[in-house]
């Protein structure tokens, strides 16, 4: 019940249990077009280019923006929390001229605020991250998108641990790139990274083949500076590895794919409405509860992710003490906290499979027991009663 | 029965279903360590830094080459396949001044040809491929390690397709960087990339985090032209989230990891020299049923990888109808060929679970109707009675 990773959906587990295909089978690529339909359907878009990075959400992140960013571009980064900071480093690996605006951990920024930014900065990308998990704090993207194509920028949004426990809808909100992972509210194990992007960021990622002046050659492109730096993470030669050209890339982590592809099926199955509403009942509760064992909960309530609590240590708490017994007592893990958070607040999630009512219950059940044990005064019962005044309401 | 992927040993699958455990979880770091040890068994070497990258085979082979490679190093690569003309591309992407020798498809190079090369260029990386699938051909590595550290050179192999299925001591051959997967000789899907790395490697990367002159930050580090690219590939970083600091750095890709611990548990329990003897025996009893067949089989004999068979294509038969109807009427895939070769070689692989004497025979057995149907006069029982002839004697 931490942050992230959680435990898979058994559905997950049993579908990467299959047995592998070859590479160019057509059952395999039969999957890949498969997955991308899927994926289409999880992320909200019709974006053709809509895709699996063989590697964990990092990899999907370092994908976007070294294919992105050619050395020498702006990129801004709005930064609110640690994975914030992420973004500027790896942008800045990419030889990016790194600019960020920052919140105080438990905030999050006003559109205005961003679009002041972009017009003084005058960035190539504008990078953020949806749901930082190290806050528990999800960026509102209304208008983002609309800002970033009146000042010729592409908008990143990396939706590692908000995709499918908050609204995310890539194309009704302008988004040009997202890239997630399936170890959150997809319910499946870390290790690979779906990416969408838009025919914007196609256009801008594939324009870095040639110059105005037709240069194709990868040494011409050398000489121009504008090569993508990687070739495992080059989004160009991805694209066309899982298009209809098939181009040879790497060779596909089947028992990956098939894991994203059964996550991806349970959560369209469900309807992506009906998941965010899952994952917003659980963590109302889970939020509910904590508040009935007289805890605070962290950050700005407004903007909470549906998926992760910040619990706020009380005073004399060693918090990885409570989270020890938690685990070697209780077998549930819950999170602890980085950065100026650290031992002042505990993180829980209530994500893809954990995102259940027994799990909400149990949690709050056997917390209320270690809590007691630790020295903290806590109401009998009150944490089972705040979640289940939610889940009565 | 392709060059691979290939399927996986029914084990591995298992132990891939297995629930997942936290980033962090006591258990889950034990794995990690467990894992180190087991892959330490099948590269031959007391390394303590051996460990996995997760990603694919070339997620493997670019953290090598981002990690040692500096933009403006030189770098030498003998090229003897496809193989190696992706090292060329990787090094170049990475900022190397990249020196080739090449060899025809086919053929291998002689200790001294490299030497040679190596004291003209003065390489600071040599890189190289073992067993390169595309010619099926192996590079003999001996002597090579003592060349580049008389020169003071770092050699990096790239043993993904050799690996488990051909001798590969990493300490007595005095290799410095070696990486690999899954989906060849070790019986698992693709998706997770074992390395290791000599102690003078890990000293060459670490050394990028600081000059003469003790540079430590970041942004001088990047005035100094030093910093390591890639944050996901950056095996500096790696190496410390594997390590007893375990410092954070991505997500464990915990199912990947799974398959590798059960991937190298095989190899080690079978004793690394049984499982190469395992696949010589059944790669020679695929030749001598291809031979059997009235077939030629493809490239020098006497450097031949022991896991993969080229199989000249008769004059007349087109290939890809005959690997069409293997695959539709036998569900057994084989392999076709790249660059010169294409159009003249299939490939036939007999790795990791599928180096059995039973996929040996059926596969030889469905061949010669195939090819019997394609037109082609082959001797009945000429294919399974070679392959029996080797398992007789």
């Amino acid at each position: 019940m931490g942050p992230g990773p959680v435990n898979a959906d058994p559905r997950v587990l049993r579908a990467m249990s299959a047995q592998l295909v070859g590479q160019y089978d057509p059952v395999m690529t039969g999957y890949m077009t498969e997955t991308m339909g899927l994926l289409r359907g999880v992320l909200r878009t019709d974006n053709e280019q809509t895709l699996l990075v063989d590697g964990t959400s990092r990899a999907g992140i370092e994908a976007a923006l070294v294919s992105l960013v050619e050395p020498g571009d702006r990129v801004l980064v709005p930064v609110f929390g640690r994975f914030g900071h992420l973004l500027v480093e790896i942008a800045e690996r990419c030889g990016a001229e790194v600019h960020t605006i920052q919140r105080p951990w438990g905030e999050v920024f006003e559109a205005e605020e961003i679009e002041a930014a972009v017009e003084r900065v005058r960035p190539s990308v504008v990078a953020i991250v949806h749901g930082d998990t190290s806050t528990t704090l999800a960026q509102p993207l209304d208008g983002l998108g609309e800002i970033c194509r009146r000042h010729d920028a592409i908008l990143y949004v990396d939706a590692t641990a908000s995709l499918g426990g908050n609204d995310l809808a890539t194309d009704d909100l302008a988004l040009d790139v997202v890239t997630a992972g399936l170890q959150k509210c997809l319910g499946g194990p870390s290790g690979s990274a779906p990416v969408t992007l838009s025919p914007r960021a196609v256009d801008r990622i594939v324009a870095r083949r040639h110059t105005e002046a037709g240069i194709r050659d990868a040494d011409e492109q050398d000489a121009a500076g504008r090569r993508i730096a990687s070739n495992y993470l080059d989004l160009a030669q991805i694209m066309d590895y899982w298009g209809p050209r098939r181009l040879n890339h790497h060779t596909e982590a089947t028992t990956m794919l098939y894991g994203a592809r059964e996550c991806a099926r349970l959560l369209v199955e469900e309807g992506m409405d009906a998941a965010v509403e899952r994952h917003r009942l659980h963590g109302a509760a889970m939020a509910a509860g904590v508040a009935g064992l007289g805890l605070e909960v962290y950050g700005d309530q407004r903007h909470k992710m549906n998926n992760v609590v910040g619990v706020v240590i009380p005073d004399g708490v060693v918090g990885d003490a409570v989270r020890s017994e938690m685990l070697a007592d209780y077998g549930i893990e819950i999170g602890t906290s980085f950065g100026p958070l650290h031992g002042r607040v505990w993180r829980i999630g209530t994500m893809g499979y954990n995102a259940r009512k027994d799990a909400v219950l149990t949690t709050l059940a056997a917390f209320e027991q270690v809590l007691r044990r630790a020295g903290v005064r806590v109401p009998a019962g009150g944490g089972v009663d705040g979640a289940q005044a939610v889940y009565a309401s």
